[in-house]
């Protein structure tokens, strides 16, 4: 994404200010969803693998449903819905808009078509650019904290279509390896951080934006600890799998080892061995850095490269990431103890690579208010059953993760790019 | 299909005196998968709705793989593969050929793309025609029978495309109902048509080309009864479900009562009720005869018509059918009643409307000997739970279907253009 | 069973000039029930290992619901229900009397206990049998033939008690293996009997008891074929096995070969290798004849023992079979095949020691129809998805099968004592 | 129980000084189990319900082979096993010790019979008692933790016997309705006790005995908030049941909607609407106390009763308890703040009725380490998934619970006495 300035940053009372700052993030984030997804054939947007993800045009339709229905809808004069039928078709899980096509079929949505789903998207950006642009100022405050919930909300998809395609693009992939396999070099031990524990607050506190699960900040206390200074890596994975890793099952939770069974998981997601060398399916070029951290628009680059033993291991469930903490005689972090580390040394977290697994549940903090209006079935209502993940990944996109942020998915969930970092106590 | 003659009428013997004819058929064939297809978006092309039902995209690819590896890969000098990988993820079920890509999963296969698919469909049409038109006598011989095979072959798929496409846009069609609704007529009781009983020969028996499901052909013996001149219509079928034909458990067979409940079942598949009013979901316009009876290549037209009560019922399932005729007091034929019939009157055959379930389940008539060669994988390992439909519906190619050509699949299969004929003892 | 007359043999308008012989029956038909179940621990009559089975206790009730329902409702003065829930607790499935338990939870009925269900057998047996001998002769003559069919069923469900309960017995079975492993014998080829074809009577004739499925008796035309004159034996099914018939799948019907992986199948049901030798598991000692042909009341004999070549592989599906017979260049014969032969050489019968599969599906004969009244849902609401069985099992009542008997299982099924005997074209 | 001294509160360290008392613990808590099922028929024994549930039979062999297996097995002079197969069949999850018979077949398991289980448990009894009173202090020392630890294990099954024993006699129970419906009562709001949060302890302190999971004890830092002073009544969830409360989605978390659809779910288990008043199933008659508050042995009352609005409501799931918090404007507590209120009451705690769902995820305290030896898969393996409930019901043992104590279950779960009390912030 090219010259997306920050616009979370802005304290929410001070939108009416930077109005245009705001436009320009609007058109910069609409503009970036056509440069993730403009190599795309039409069939690859209409790809979906598992429930759990969704086809790319079906992103592309959804986020815009976003912006008419929580914006427009309730603004613009005269309002009238681009298609009623889009109302059911792309409305995610918003039970108080009304019912939902179902999610497990939502790559059967054959109509809009992919032409018909950028005139959506062409047609609604040219209504909320004229409203932005020709409000007044009472209107403009009042609709400018859902528009950055909005770009928030598109920049959250355009993370999940660079996951979903990669595991839509990975069910029928050929295996014609490349690259060359490096080295086998020895692999030296991780640095550990200690952190002597004591009170600190936890939640977002700054004036910037923020979601509401991350507040109310408050303070909890820690037990002295360590974090390990890097993530683990494919070469510490690979000792893993050697070891019996995968086939030990005191090493596992009890849930673990029966998901490990049933699904037959013998080694990351995404690992494939061809020739007898590992290697792995990749969907985006990752090493495309601009120099500015995490986020960088990824271009498409298909195809299996042989495992680097230094590179971070990635799609990995809390499951693995538990056994491998396991097999290691360490423990995953909790998210307290991470985001302690993590403001401590506020700048760091731009060498973050991947989202990583926490042992801690995703649960509300003291005195957790959802989000007012039809928004407020954002986060609180995935309360249950799922580990919040800490940190951000190539393929996140730039200015949105910071210390606070609370990622979450089920503890089987692999296709997003999740890794680990150990920690013990002290 | 404009022009195709009836290839399937030469005997195999005179094979080598019909090239040039033959040469046409295979063009016109390969021509009309083209002209079925055209107006379908890529994303349409990718559609896979249920593990039964096949992407077209898919269907393009598997007919030319068939005539690639059972013509071209013993026949073609210097042969090679297209993409090896093709014959992983084409081979239907041809475990002699090898392993196969998942069914449930075709919808995925977003490598090749359509035009990659346009491409190997070119490229073995040259090969082919090049091949037929050089090659020595003997050889022609030798690989004209599996070509006629082909060809049938790929007719069954452009029916299949059909029908596959039409429950793929049904998944999220929206509900504008079109058309006005017709007036009701009493309904006229259906003519009878009796038949004597006695020895009767049953199979394929002139010199044409049959599946090897249709032989040998072979004597059986009859009890009087009499069928049906014309199929169960809409208003019939409405009556049935007025008079609670969906809610009497005595009317069903036992695994039928349990499907029914298993899927809800209330109507024909693509009936919905729309303001008070049922309609059916189309997805070709099957008005536009060309004068020559079945098979007119179908245009696309998708959208929602009122039921038509004088219009056969269609798109119902074995288990349907069989209650309905309880219903009615009668049974279904048996396929020899209904092959024997046919053949009295040979000629009638062009007044078929739909695909005509039977009671008679799919199994080998005596003396029956599979296709010889890996091809022999065709017919008879689906002897087993499934039922016999004779006839032929709108979307079957002229000249495939005859009295002997027998039709199966499973009693709860509905996305085939089945329908119904009643039948009694006498 | 002991001393029980063939009652079966009694045309039904002589049964009021037999009323003595039958009530005999019906006591010797109800105490073989308690002979065959006394040797089972309460815990053992509670059993039920899937949905197909039942518990023995449940068979005990089921049985005796058959008689109060059909005899004592409708014939017994001032007749009142011995327990209304019963009902529906031990309704199988008869929709025209009410709804019904649900099948797969039998095992959880643990209301009526063992105790109350014999004397709800007591009651019911003295309410019939003094109904029996006091009614007068037309209200006798009324009854007499459901009572006979209440036998017939009762048989039916003698033999599923011991098939039920065999794998009830199984599931936790331990593994110390008995008896001698027999020396190893070269395999004598089976005869061939060979049939001329024609014409030939299929189904019931004789003034004896039939189900309904057996009728009407109709002329079928046969062409020539043999039929093995004894059953393949676990001699030849292990050859079968040794030569990797289970892991070949051009010997396989599509659908069973998907049985077999999803199953995980690599030998007949209740084989087991323990120290290196196959053995079967066995529940009933069917050593022990009574010098009367079939249906000796069996002992119980819980067990392994080492196969014995000579005798007739058990406890296969359908989908076996017919890979068996296609390893073998034949096939499996047709229900009227073998009805042909039966009947041809009538007095051989009492030689079967299994229920042999056929390639028939099992349907309505020309001219089927259902007994009337309530009992009508008995037969003809199985005729789908269904393999028709012939022969008898060594658990097979004395004097229940006959030369047109149809047995009917889906082609899954190996928890009865099902074999398979070859067939070949001349 | 009667006369059960309280072991648990004897500190480890002196285990050897109190050998009596254990000894007479270890008689007691075994004859309690005999105590609770003598009553129920063999029959009875076996029910399996669900996965989640093992029959009577099978907990009475489990809690024996515990006792074998971690003392007996390391401690008797010429120890040999009762019988090898029980450690397959017998050993629940203990992957260290060997592999398992499947969870879900225990209902399945006919040998050994209901006798051979009270053989088993007399015979280990009689070795642990001879071991107990004979070993020298040394070896008393060391096999006493283990010793307490197999009692308390023994108590938890007690109470799983008579949930999961409820659960099975609910499948096939009659409706015959009892006891007269209560008058209505306006229903009082719930007192509320406020707690000013601050720095508090949490997890076990004291020298008696605990699970690994309540340790390490730690501080955490606690915001202000109140608990009521009261469970939620049934009467209160009548309220909630005719507001609407299980049809409106917003209510509920989105897993919990979910649950709620694909189970129907519309009231909590055990209740059933009968002649248009609402009852409950009971299986245990729960109101002969014994004076000494929870646990008082439970005697078997099997049948239904009309709901009694001041009685807290039980057997609800964390979804439902959910929903009903956010439907009444409040939330589930954690259980650090219902610890931190019960520590400060110490004593109140007799008055718990039922298990209580707090919002917190089970998941190990800082410093958590599992017990040394194959007991360590007791606890730490189940931490995911998991949410925490606190108190005690009128089936868990006396001296049994406390403050500190955590019980753990999915959030579907709802056989347990499972309830919940509303918490708010200040």
């Amino acid at each position: 994404m090219t010259h997306q300035a920050d616009f979370n940053a802005i304290p929410a009372d001070q939108y009416p200010a930077h109005r245009g700052q705001l436009v320009s993030a609007y058109r910069a984030v609409r503009r970036h969803s056509r440069q993730l997804t403009c190599g795309f054939s039409e069939a690859e947007h209409q790809l979906q693998s598992m429930p759990d993800a969704s086809p790319v045009k079906w992103h592309l339709a959804h986020t815009t449903w976003f912006f008419e229905t929580f914006i427009l809808q309730s603004h613009k004069p005269n309002f009238d819905w681009f298609n009623p039928q889009f109302c059911y078709l792309f409305n995610s899980y918003y039970n108080a808009i009304g019912a939902q096509y179902p999610r497990p079929k939502r790559g059967l949505i054959s109509s809009p078509n992919l032409q018909e789903v950028w005139e959506y998207r062409a047609r609604i950006d040219g209504d909320i650019t004229r409203l932005l642009e020709q409000c007044d100022e009472a209107t403009f405050a009042e609709l400018a904290p859902t528009l950055v919930l909005g770009l928030n909300h598109e920049q959250q998809h355009q993370e999940l279509i660079c996951t979903d395609v990669k595991h839509g693009l990975f069910q029928a992939a050929g295996v014609e390896a490349e690259g060359a396999t490096p080295g086998e070099t020895p692999l030296a031990e991780p640095g550990w951080q200690e952190h002597p524990g004591g009170r600190t607050t936890i939640g977002h506190e700054g004036s910037g934006f923020c979601f509401d699960n991350e507040q109310a900040a408050h303070e909890v206390l820690l037990t002295p600890f360590r974090l390990a200074t890097q993530l683990v890596t494919c070469g510490e994975w690979l000792e893993f799998m050697e070891d019996g890793g995968y086939e030990q099952p005191l090493l596992w939770l009890s849930d673990g080892w029966q998901w490990r069974n049933e699904n037959k998981i013998e080694a990351p997601l995404y690992w494939r061995k061809i020739n007898g060398k590992w290697h792995q399916f990749s969907a985006w070029d990752l090493s495309r850095g601009d120099g500015k951290g995490v986020g960088a628009a990824p271009r498409r680059d298909t195809g299996w490269h042989a495992i680097k033993p230094f590179d971070p291991v990635l799609h990995i469930s809390y499951y693995e990431a538990d056994a491998f903490a396991e097999w290691r005689g360490a423990r995953l972090p909790r998210e307290t103890e991470w985001e302690a580390v993590m403001k401590q040394k506020e700048g760091a977290l731009q060498t973050s690579q991947a989202w990583e697994w926490t042992q801690s549940a995703y649960a509300a903090y003291p005195g957790f208010k959802p989000s007012p209006g039809m928004a407020g079935e954002y986060n609180g209502k995935f309360m249950i059953n799922q580990m919040v993940l800490r940190g951000a990944s190539p393929v996140t996109s730039p200015h949105h993760s910071r210390p606070s942020y609370r990622n979450f998915f089920h503890p089987g969930a692999r296709w997003q790019y999740s890794s680990l970092r150990l920690a013990k106590d002290v």
